[in-house]
């Protein structure tokens, strides 16, 4: 089963169908403009009228509305209702890598902790240049994806364990130093990764290609 | 001394005047067309057409041109030249937390390396939504700043040590347990942080103030 949850205001949705539709906050009225009826509408939703939030009551099998201030963040709590509902599932997330920093980092960091790591491989953020999918450790073949050039890699808690090869730039876990690689790109189908503990962030992105 | 530091194409830069300026890559085009004259161009300038290069060159004191395939971003590069020649002076980095989230990820932990440590008090990264800066070891009093309503933290190597006072959600290093924490907010004009390893990347957001 393939969901696909849309954050905010996404600036990119991918181009395809999903078993399920949920919307976080004012996400949910973007997709219930689109014609979708919604899994789940959850949310405070501070940031639509009542007119707006009648729409989407309308659009969707269930809607939460949570209160404006809480522990846990409104995608926070998509995810705890994906983890019961539908834990098997692959989930796209769109709208989550834009606006208020704090905000992104949060998001792009969720699937790395200890909460959401059973997500963590069936889970991937995209906005317009981005794609982002996460690791955990052992041997991982990454596939070319043709409309990215670029590929970055982020360690989490890996200790430097982190090793490329067959990329146009490898690297060797006893000369890695950084937490963040950026802009490396394939030199065939596919490229070799591997960690032996953490979580790696996997961004692939392109420069302007869907612009 | 104030330097702006411009990076890419910038969706904002601050309404006040600095010293110097510097340009990287395409920033470089950005500034000069605004009438500043740099002190410091640099980047591969594959971005630029050769006519918007010469343009370029004629307003800037210092072209650095480095080749296209490199160990250190063109913004490592601008820091490194700053280091050498400015290393007391404020810096302000406007166009480099758009786009790529590779590269956003890059920019934004910059200040965390420890060869740009020394910068990392004195530097802030800013677009239209957020204001980036950094904190050292200690207890520190952040300042409100009117045009931003939340404040967020995010951890790198304090082992969890940060707390924070007089905030609208106070936090105690012994509950302290998640890596990135968004969306405080100030109760009064100043807010009580402290940590003792490490570094906090402190993000002043608002929801829209700028559009």
């Amino acid at each position: 089963m393939k969901i696909l949850i849309v954050a905010g205001l996404p600036d990119f949705i991918p181009n395809e169908s999903f078993d399920k539709y949920i919307g976080v906050d004012r996400g949910s009225l973007f997709l219930v403009e689109k014609g979708y009826q919604l899994a789940l509408a959850i949310g405070d939703f501070d940031s639509v009228s009542k007119i707006e939030l009648e729409k989407i009551s309308v659009s969707t099998d269930r809607l939460i509305k949570l209160p404006a201030e809480k522990d846990l963040t409104d995608l926070e709590a998509a995810l705890d209702f994906v983890l019961e509902y539908f834990a098997d599932a692959e989930i796209v997330i769109a709208g989550a890598l834009g606006g208020r920093l704090d905000h992104l980092l949060t998001n792009a960091y969720l699937a790395t902790r200890p909460k959401y790591q059973a997500l963590a491989p069936k889970m991937t953020l995209v906005d317009r240049q981005n794609l982002v999918t996460y690791l955990l450790p052992g041997q991982h073949l990454l596939k070319r994806k043709l409309t990215y050039q670029y590929v970055g890699f982020v360690q989490v808690e890996t200790k430097d364990s982190l090793a490329i090869e067959e990329a146009k730039y490898p690297l060797k876990a006893e000369d890695n130093f950084s937490q963040i690689y950026a802009s490396n790109e394939f030199i065939s189908d596919q490229m070799k990764v591997s960690f032996n503990q953490g979580m790696v962030i996997v961004i692939y992105s392109g420069d302007s290609h869907k612009k």
